[in-house]
């Protein structure tokens, strides 16, 4: 039993997905959420710079007194080297490693796509995560660097036609892979999975990796026996790197609730 | 007469486009570039991040010892105060006050447009700076916050459909009061000026608020006995603060020219 909150952390406001999930699953749990809004996006950052950033964000969090930690960004979960994760003084779970595994076992047919942004794409961790799994696996891989830009600034409506148009051009070369399960690999993208089911036909399973990630969490935290003694009532503070007003007014879209009594504004180390 | 090096800065890329004109200007001056490719873009990023961000960018340049600062960003431009700029030890030009200028100059019918960055546009900096010189002017002022990255990710082509939806959306109010003129205020813009001239019609200026901080800095230059001895052969050299390898490949277009051997890769103060 451990009552301490459970630490989240993504470049912005993505990882609300996540938590969204996590408060689902752990109505009890305190959750600590940082988004590096003074420094997002990361997906089109080089790996020294992502993995700068994603070691702040890590010692950020540690100095909050989390119990765990939930990396809720594709780009740095795909960039930060297990010798790094495995040394933090708390457990760590990273999104790219928890869908890859929901992946590699809901393929039938073994055809995986993954959609991420550039830099995700660019560091062979789904490719590495997925292989030891299903060494059978036919992956397809694709970057959509503007889907973030575009789900900031709020264009959801699933038949909006900027973002068709945008899923049209990034989707063609997956749905033509023959692809059974799509890993959804930025945890902005669940709040255009309409679009991009209609892009990808019924059959297509798609994967939710912030929500993979909570999971993973959720069956680590029962395992080590560090649930919290609470069953409900939870408490949700965010902290944020640029001021929290743009970030209360977008953040209740991936949250799916009011945040803005929670909002804390942080310096981050410079 | 003055040899040392002329310093512009922007938050990423766009500022290139104003060291091309810069370059076309005064090819005999040594031009020091700095774009802070690590933590662009700013103009979604609140007030005090910018200011902070923009401080530190001039401390850089300064560091270089540079003559005089071109600031090429008009995110920033539009958000330091005269009480810093004034004080600096080196003469200080910004993007904003310079196209406000053209434009006023420019405009017959006194009905201005201006497209911008959503921080632009909060900060009200064009509508200060029009007033004091055409009291007349009516200003149509409109944030375009996906041009950034749709040009970033080359989206460049004159009849691209995603551009060109893009710009409609953005643009139709602007057209439909009935401006003469038109400010990019953003060094972004002119990479895609075919499409947005397209939008607004033959009988409408644009102008380039990075080309208008050159000229106005070549007038400061010249008026204060600054230029150097040269007149051609400047050399231009490129600080970025994240990797250079991106910055090379996307900066070449807005530079108009290959620009990969004189990056210098350079961690700002963190």
């Amino acid at each position: 039993m451990d009552n301490r909150p459970i630490g989240v952390f993504d470049s912005g406001l993505g990882g609300l997905t996540s938590v969204r999930k996590l408060a689902k699953l752990l109505p009890g749990e305190d959750i600590l959420y940082f988004g590096d809004t003074a420094r997002t996006p990361y997906g089109s950052r080089s790996r020294d710079t992502i993995l700068r950033y994603g070691m702040q964000d890590i010692e950020f969090l540690l100095s909050k007194g989390v119990k765990a930690i939930l990396c809720a960004c594709n780009t740095v979960s795909a960039t930060l080297p297990a010798s790094y994760t495995n040394q933090l003084p708390v457990p760590f779970v990273g999104v790219v490693e928890a869908a890859a595994a929901a992946a590699a076992r809901t393929s039938a047919n073994g055809r995986i796509g993954v959609i991420a942004t550039a830099a995700t794409v660019k560091s062979g961790s789904y490719q590495a995560a997925i292989r030891p799994l299903r060494p059978d696996a036919q992956l397809t891989i694709q970057a959509c660097p503007l889907f973030v830009p575009v789900i900031e600034n709020g264009y959801l409506d699933r038949r909006d036609p900027i973002t068709v148009l945008l899923a049209r051009e990034y989707l063609a070369p997956v749905r033509a892979s023959g692809v059974d399960t799509l890993i959804l690999g930025c945890t902005h993208y669940p709040l255009i999975a309409g679009t991009i089911a209609d892009e990808m036909g019924p059959e297509v399973t798609l994967v939710d990796s912030g929500a993979q990630g909570a999971l993973v969490l959720r069956r680590l935290l029962e395992a080590r026996d560090l649930l919290c003694a609470r069953s409900k009532g939870g408490n949700l503070s965010f902290y944020v790197s640029d001021s929290g007003e743009n970030f209360a007014e977008i953040g209740a879209l991936f949250l799916g609730r009011d945040l803005s009594g929670g909002i804390h504004p942080y310096t981050l180390l410079e």
